[in-house]
């Protein structure tokens, strides 16, 4: 490569563009040949209901405790592929890069990219890059749009909470959103907190084995933490969601951070955890698989479906009240994914 | 909607993503139910090979001649798929915002949207947004991936140009990046330049109907033009192409505005155009498949396949003579698409 930085003819589609892709991209990603690049990748054959996902990541800074943009990327597509209970087959990059970047900083990303892919068994099998002018964005954006499949079985929904209902979380709470903060220049957070960022298909594949017509529902709670994705699948549901304060796993760095701060961990982002509501008599085993998991030794059953009703949330707290909870209502930290 | 723009807090996750998703985005968009919003969309069964891509768009100015962003991504899309010889079933949408975005211009690109993926019959089955504070992207960027089905026959590659195959155009060339440049502040080609922008799945299914086996390559020359894709097709194949300057459709006005701009429309982006590198008993047919088509009129054989070679492409001019012709060198319009 003739730069050490992105420039604006890396997008135009010509011989830079190549370049980047051949000596820089590709060679950092899994899955495609240089010679068989074509503008869409063809899978092999398959058979049965599909899943289908995409999210865009603007998390700044691009670089945070414990990971950076592009492993949260390909996690955040397997785990919302994983939601619907598919198993994950496919995942396409979009890259939206601003003129400056420089290169090292993509070659660390993209290589980020290509190990959380490879750790997940999940092939990188297309991809897209456009360039714009400084100013334009900031950095990177990534998107990653994903393919899964799902076994004949499987109905995992938001609307499936029934009275009675368990609900599962598989760790600690709000690890994501306060690493991305303590990573935010200016901001030192001299302290152990890191994202928890991770692939968490291989935990739904045993949940779904062992207990398949048992978990009605599962959700990641990214943005908006626990508290929104608790309130969205109570609304979807048509059922009230009782949490247990006491039960709640809180990192005791992260709780602290956030009293200092002012904020609330159960609004923080996660991405690394999912929230499952598993039917009563499967708890236990849920709980057990879960714990099996690198991923869910912390895992709790941190409340229960109460009743029937238009997506009452409420927070029994440790003092034994009674809250109710709703859904983050502003912005609570802008580009946290 | 208690605001006339996007906020930051249209991209907390929170209770005005949901507002956002639930007032504007779902009603402006086909096959979300709001109900249904989960992690991922699920597909109908299917069984076969499939085809998977991704775009990201980033065009400047969102709005131009004869389009915008919206249906300029839903095209495109439909477009990689289609040149993979896919049936289109189903497309992604990721938004990034920029903080300040009027929600009008939002209504009006979703709407856009809907209606290229109506006229096309092709589902928007999922999709994220995000927002950035402002200065931190440039209005919209779209990301479309999009999942299409192979029929077991088709074999359509960028590697699969033969000697003695014919190329074809569906029609004049250069008119999208004219058109965006027409569009772009400060710079009046009063003309009649529209961006060529549709979807070509129809008619690559007519050929694939009528010529299955004789179709080699197809290819959509949108950044870098239709130089810059022959060269590719030429050097993935590992043959020579000579094209025919007589031949090659350039609507007056696109050619007059590239004249007085110093540009070559060869190497100026299409985004309604596709390269068909066909067998040559097929030629004439499919030059009468394309012809049927609204986007198909002014279609041509533009050259042919002369050599076994490592991937030179040959002009042959208008008074005879032989110019080398290489793939688009640098920048030649920064976000075109």
């Amino acid at each position: 490569m003739n730069s050490d930085i992105i420039l604006l003819g890396h997008g135009s589609g010509g011989r830079m563009s190549h370049q980047l892709l051949d000596e820089l991209i590709i060679p950092c990603l899994s899955g495609i040949a240089v010679r068989d690049q074509n503008d869409a990748a063809v899978l092999p054959a398959v058979e049965g209901r599909l899943a289908f996902t995409t999210d865009s990541y603007v998390v700044d800074p691009i670089f945070f405790p414990g990971g950076n943009i592009g492993d949260l990327a390909i996690n955040g597509t397997i785990n919302d592929l994983a939601m619907s209970g598919a198993r994950p087959l496919a995942i396409s990059i979009g890259l939206i890069l601003e003129e400056g970047l420089p290169l090292a900083d993509l070659k660390r990303i993209l290589e980020s990219m290509r190990e959380a892919a490879d750790r997940a068994g999940v092939a990188i099998v297309t991809g897209d890059t456009k360039v714009v002018p400084r100013g334009n964005a900031d950095k990177i954006f990534i998107n990653t749009s994903g393919i899964g499949l799902l076994a004949d079985e499987v109905n995992v929904r938001g609307s499936g909470a029934r009275v009675g209902d368990k609900v599962l979380v598989n760790g600690t709470i709000g690890d994501h959103g306060m690493a991305v903060l303590a990573g935010r220049e200016g901001l030192e957070l001299k302290t152990d907190i890191r994202t928890d960022s991770a692939a968490l298909h291989a935990m739904v594949a045993d949940l779904l084995d062992r207990a398949a017509g048992a978990i009605h529902a599962l959700r990641d709670p990214t943005r908006g933490g626990v508290a929104t994705t608790i309130k969205e699948i109570a609304l979807q549901s048509q059922v009230d969601i009782t949490l247990e304060e006491a039960a709640l796993p809180v990192r005791e760095t992260v709780g602290g951070a956030c009293a200092i701060l002012g904020l609330d961990p159960l609004f923080v982002a996660n991405e690394g955890k999912l929230l499952a509501v598993v039917a009563p008599e499967a708890a236990e085993t849920a709980l057990a698989v879960m714990k099996t998991h690198p991923e869910g030794r912390q895992a709790a059953i941190i409340g229960e479906v109460t009743g029937d009703s238009s997506g009452k949330v409420f927070m029994r707290t440790a003092i034994g009240g009674l809250r109710a909870i709703e859904m983050l209502a502003g912005e609570q930290l802008p580009r946290i994914c």
